[in-house]
């Protein structure tokens, strides 16, 4: 049993105020590996060119990452180039090249078609469906997508919503899917269509958990330095996903916890250039950032007596 | 001992996409007050013309609001007219008449001059530093400003924010404050300058505080409606400040129940035109959406274990 990611391995040329890369690892099938494999096994799916830099993936392959799914094809691999303004909040794209991943269609190696969890990363909804009919339905299944294909492709991204379990997208898109500005209406809006839960992804300001449990929020990690917010998203959802896997999938109390990790993985991902941050991350680092969490967020309704001001829940960071 | 606020008692005049009010209560001190008011008594301190309706404010007397230091002058009253957009993020300001606001020169009665606390909401920091000469030096001193005071008026400013405990402003206030894009960085700066704590009001995506002691996070309510934004900043402080009165003012505990507080009379006064919907409120639906809070952040860390499925921290509703 496994997490199966099915997504785009990219190379991205990346400007923000504080540096440019080029020809970084990039894509969601990558930031969502190197996320999620900080908690167990996973399996990709995806395409590359004939150019793409292989071997700095290894960093996963000691991780228990099974790459035997991504197919190198005749051509060059997907380029992303982009750049972040000062604020660091949506970036603009300076150009897109898609490569070998204009004629990708994901054939799911015979090993990989009973995973635990399958996430499909943000690709064409006919795709994600062609990733659904290959393999036996997953105990989760979860899934993003973008404006794009909310836009364009609405008819087969409605069957998808039928199928999946968590839909796990950023703030714009819910209200975009829903055609609705008020976020727990819009989350409501989808979750009638067959969700059973939607995480909204809200960059900085953290993300929630909607279900008909109700409402699960943790922050975004206030952090002094953001060098890179490309994948911050995806690595959210492997850290998520990664934390939840191996265990009840449905339970309150580990899907918070999930979120919590998830939350910590993807500000880990922004304090470097590309995957750089997540490749180097220890599991204890990610542990003592979800202490960090728990101590940001923790508090008591109950008025602390006086005479208990020398002890318990005293410091606050 | 009270909590003693001074700030601006207007009528405003507000469009949102669900409805508009004319002369409808407005103003810092009023936001506030009908929050704080919910926990204990204030004062208040402002500036109404001859043409304000001030038996609309009876609602705050029977609550145990002294508004014997609301002097009537001959003229106007402050008046603001402004316009929500379908995402209710920043207003249109579509009129600003100063009237009697204009010539404001807060003068502290007598019995007013030993509060518990003091709130100075967003007027001139020259009025603002006035206010804390003729007072004793309360215990806590708290303050809000705006970008027009940060961008005109920056020496009182300066001289402000050494003779405060907390700063109470919002995300763009604190960045255009520190001139530092990085929120964690920009709350440092205002530290270094003399504040203990900075409170970092981020509308419906919570609120930060920030000290020596770390970082403390309260998300927004997710609310289905919200009618008017108008004054949630004022009644953040309101309930931050009603909660903290009355007790220990450093201690953590306190602090982060009364940012929960703050975020629970802000989410309530949003749901209605003006002070319409804290006008109503009664204590125990305070505690009830605090404890909404609580059950929308809570979250432990270790597994939970498979056999204790069935029990324990299960609902996250």
């Amino acid at each position: 049993m496994s997490i199966l990611v099915v997504g785009s391995v990219a190379l991205d040329d990346v400007e923000t105020p504080f540096g440019a890369v080029k020809g970084a690892l990039g894509g969601s099938a990558v930031h969502f590996s190197a996320a999620a494999s900080l908690f167990g096994p996973v399996q990709v799916v995806g395409v590359v060119g004939e150019d793409y830099p292989l071997e700095e993936l290894d960093f996963l392959r000691e991780r228990d990452v099974d790459l035997s799914g991504v197919e190198t094809a005749r051509g060059d691999s997907f380029r992303w180039a982009g750049r972040y303004s000062h604020e660091l909040g949506a970036p603009e794209t300076l150009e897109t090249h898609l490569g070998v991943f204009a004629d990708f269609r994901p054939r799911i190696p015979p090993a990989f078609r009973a995973p635990e969890i399958l996430f499909l990363g943000n690709i064409d909804p006919e795709l994600q469906l062609q990733v659904l009919d290959q393999v036996e339905r997953p105990p989760l299944v979860a899934c993003d997508t973008m404006n794009f294909w909310i836009e364009g492709s609405r008819e087969p991204l409605m069957q998808l919503l039928s199928r999946v379990d968590v839909v796990m997208v950023n703030e714009g898109e819910v209200r975009q899917l829903a055609d609705e500005p008020n976020l727990v209406r819009a989350a409501r809006w989808i979750l009638e269509r067959g969700p059973r839960r939607v995480v909204v992804k809200k960059g900085e300001h953290g993300a929630l958990m909607l279900d008909d449990g109700g409402v699960f929020f943790v922050p975004g990690y206030p952090l002094e330095e953001v060098f890179d917010p490309t994948g911050a998203g995806d690595a959210f959802a492997g850290g998520f996903l990664g934390a939840l896997a191996g265990g009840e999938l449905e339970h309150p109390g580990r899907l918070r916890r999930a979120m919590v990790l998830g939350s910590v993985t993807g500000s880990l991902a922004v304090e470097e250039f590309s995957v750089s941050r997540l490749a180097r991350t220890e599991r204890a680092e990610v542990a003592a950032r979800a202490r960090e969490f728990r101590r940001m967020t923790h508090f008591e309704l109950e008025e602390a007596r006086p005479t208990a001001a020398a002890g318990g829940e005293q410091a606050h960071d």
